[in-house]
């Protein structure tokens, strides 16, 4: 196994850990959760945890019936305890870039209903300031090549996400994602709600202020970022 | 002919004569546009026009289509020159409310993307201030239920908008409507800010700083609000 993979799985682990019997769990999507649900399962079958999971995309639903975890649907779920998702970039202050894989309007909905938020990291993935991951913008397929020029006059360098067939990427919600290759973003709570107020914008890839806690993962081992007082989710 | 049917019929009437040969018209959606879409076909008809619309629903496509109106897809289509559109209320500021159709998504996506933007409505439209008329939500119908419930926390009085079937109406994008029963809407440009930072919410139906001008239709004729330029658009 490849550093990156025992990396992740080592964060993965360490997460599994978090969960306590009783509780409403949402369950991310990536390839680091993969690692999560695995261990999730493990623990469910030989502890006889009672827990019911809610997923961020259907994806993780299919991979979590598979693996015998009980699974909600968020509207008829109780509020969620605990939810462990992944993420492509996270900076020092714990906010992040979601969305590598489509999922990220499910999953930060689930977020969002959360009391507590937690992702999983392998070390390549905390940089000081966001960007060098390309910032995913979901966008209703009406009118989308109008909102790409005015991406483009606004200097946000957007690309619609296509697939191997050159067709664009549909997410689970019926919507494409634009990513916009910024490189660094300076001032992220800006960025959020001037997409935020764009007309055709679903959601964005930004995530501030919605984790507790990053658990970053290496060869050696797992080390934790958390959110000071100062720093509190409002 | 009952005296509002009369009114829209007057203002629809008026509205058509806005169009010029050339144009690219972005085509509204309601029961105000039906007459203006029948108004438009005549001309077009008779006049020789050479336009090309825009249009804003599946229901104004079909219709368009019926009447010879060529229409074109909006992100193939050129800059909109005139939009013409209903409106389910409008304050003397020229702000207004839409989405009685559930098709206001679509509208504000075209009307964004139009130098000029005309409403057509009867004179029991118009109102000091907006909120009699229910505002319109569109959500991602996943997590719908935990935002509802947030709505009814912020005292927004929330209802979902269901069919005659008792289900969920789903727009043409795919998204449910909620429906906030306020009244009065004291702070326009607050609560559009609010609902826009919303996870889950995709649009709503204020349009603030949208229309440049209303036509009103009466039983008597039709009068106009026009932007003055204080109110001009930013």
């Amino acid at each position: 196994m490849d550093n990156i993979l025992v990396a992740k799985k080592k964060a993965a682990i360490a997460a599994s850990k978090l969960v306590k019997d009783g509780m409403t769990v949402g369950l991310g999507t990536g390839s680091t959760i993969a690692f999560f649900l695995d261990a999730l399962a493990k623990r469910v079958q030989h502890e006889k945890l009672n827990i019911i999971g809610v997923t961020t995309s259907f994806k993780t639903a299919d991979r979590a019936k598979e693996l015998g975890i009980q699974i909600q649907d968020i509207d008829s779920a109780p509020m969620i305890d605990l939810t462990i998702d992944g993420a492509d970039e996270v900076d020092t202050e714990l906010n992040g870039i979601k969305g590598g894989g489509a999922a990220f309007l499910m999953e930060k909905i689930v977020a969002k209903n959360s009391k507590r938020v937690v992702w999983i990291v392998d070390s390549l993935k905390v940089h000081d300031k966001l960007g060098q991951f390309p910032l995913p913008v979901e966008v209703v397929p009406f009118g989308s090549g109008k909102l790409i020029t005015e991406f483009e006059q606004h200097h946000l360098y957007p690309k619609l996400r296509t697939g191997a067939d050159g067709q664009p990427v549909v997410t689970d919600m019926g919507h494409y994602i634009v990513d916009l290759d910024l490189q660094v973003i300076d001032q992220p709570y800006e960025l959020s709600r001037y997409l935020d107020g764009r007309i055709g914008v679903v959601e964005h890839g930004l995530f501030l202020d919605i984790a507790d806690e990053v658990i970053v993962g290496s060869q050696q081992g797992v080390s934790y970022l958390r959110r000071t007082d100062l720093q509190k989710k409002m």
